[in-house]
């Protein structure tokens, strides 16, 4: 049985994750931090696209010193397998996500990948081959779940959502907005890809819980079916 | 004294204005609708950029009958000032927004329009030069001032906000942010252009106030200066 996704991002008030040269910025604060954090340290993976790992070498660990304990204490790992979606197998082998802390690996791969860089991966990280020329993100869910993974969290970024989204492999939403503006045609948003034209393609939600936390607002949205 | 700018967009839960395609598509509901309309007759002046004129042919005028009778009572007229930003003064003759209900309309445009159009628009609008190869906007809401307009409703599209947004010209937001996934990385949003890189540039919002209406939120910013 696929995993229970969970998207999670934080979004400036216009809608990006960050700017068009695709820098991180602050857009949340400290309780966001821990809430992310908490949400991180009860999922069993972390997901990632491999335009992230390469814009913001994100190590997709818990932070929180009291969260790993519980974690470790209840016999898990201490971070969550960390899962890039990587359909040419460009994730460096020095990538924070392969390198910080402890853990399993997951590099998800399409045909393209070449046997040599599958091969580098493989010293670090289970590798899964899946689809053509894209990672198919369905296939990897199933193998995810058949690892013994309940619940997945993703973080990005824009192009991997759109494509889960695409998918039907999302269940569940956290949008942090932020109160800024960041602007630009060309800044990456929380579905990006080519996106849907008729309305029958868009995916559903139900807004669960609107809560003000920093100086924005969390919005946490089911999806429906 | 430039007048009062509040920027009202719907957008989907990842911050899309419409579909790539930019074909308008159901984001809010009902009682949103109402909402618009009545924010509509209480501003002296709405605006949109020539995109969405030529993308959704809008007539921009007050919808409910017992609205526009308490403005007329009021001495105003039915619909505010319509007021088309469009550099290149391509406004069709027969668009909606120039034809469709009682009321002044303003184009402004550069220095780049030709002279042949702009005395075709000023058969049915004043028109405003301003600005050498796009609209100076700052000159532009001085000149709506000067002719008394105090409150303006800015109504779209992305390109025309994120341009408002650069120079500084608004001083309240509001996004109802509906219950849809659209997806692309071409769809409008509600700040596209250029867009910024530092945060220095970042135009910062304070949230007033959050309100679960239709399906949806409706968030109410004011911009911190």
């Amino acid at each position: 049985m696929r995993p229970r996704t969970v998207v999670n991002v934080a979004m400036s008030a216009d809608g990006k994750l960050s700017t068009r040269e695709r820098r991180q910025v602050k857009i949340s604060g400290k309780e966001d931090f821990l809430r992310v954090d908490r949400l991180k340290a009860e999922c069993d993976a972390v997901m990632v696209g491999i335009g992230t790992v390469l814009a913001d070498d994100p190590s997709l660990t818990v932070k929180d010193a009291g969260l790993k304990e519980l974690r470790h204490s209840s016999g898990m790992d201490e971070h969550p397998v960390r899962v890039v979606i990587d359909s040419t197998a460009r994730t460096p082998p020095d990538a924070s996500v392969l390198t910080k802390g402890s853990g399993k690996r997951v590099v998800a791969v399409s045909c393209r990948a070449k046997q040599e860089q599958i091969a580098q991966l493989r010293t670090r990280a289970t590798v899964i081959v899946a689809g053509e020329k894209e990672v198919d993100l369905a296939t990897v869910m199933d193998e995810l779940g058949t690892m013994g993974i309940s619940r997945v969290m993703v973080e990005g970024g824009g192009t991997l959502i759109a494509a889960l989204f695409a998918a039907g492999l999302v269940d569940e939403v956290y949008t942090f907005v932020g109160n800024i503006i960041i602007g630009g045609k060309d800044a990456p948003t929380l579905a990006d890809g080519v996106g849907c034209v008729k309305e029958s393609e868009f995916t559903r939600l139900a807004l669960i819980d609107a809560i003000c936390i920093d100086d924005g607002i969390l919005l946490h949205w089911d999806v429906v079916r």
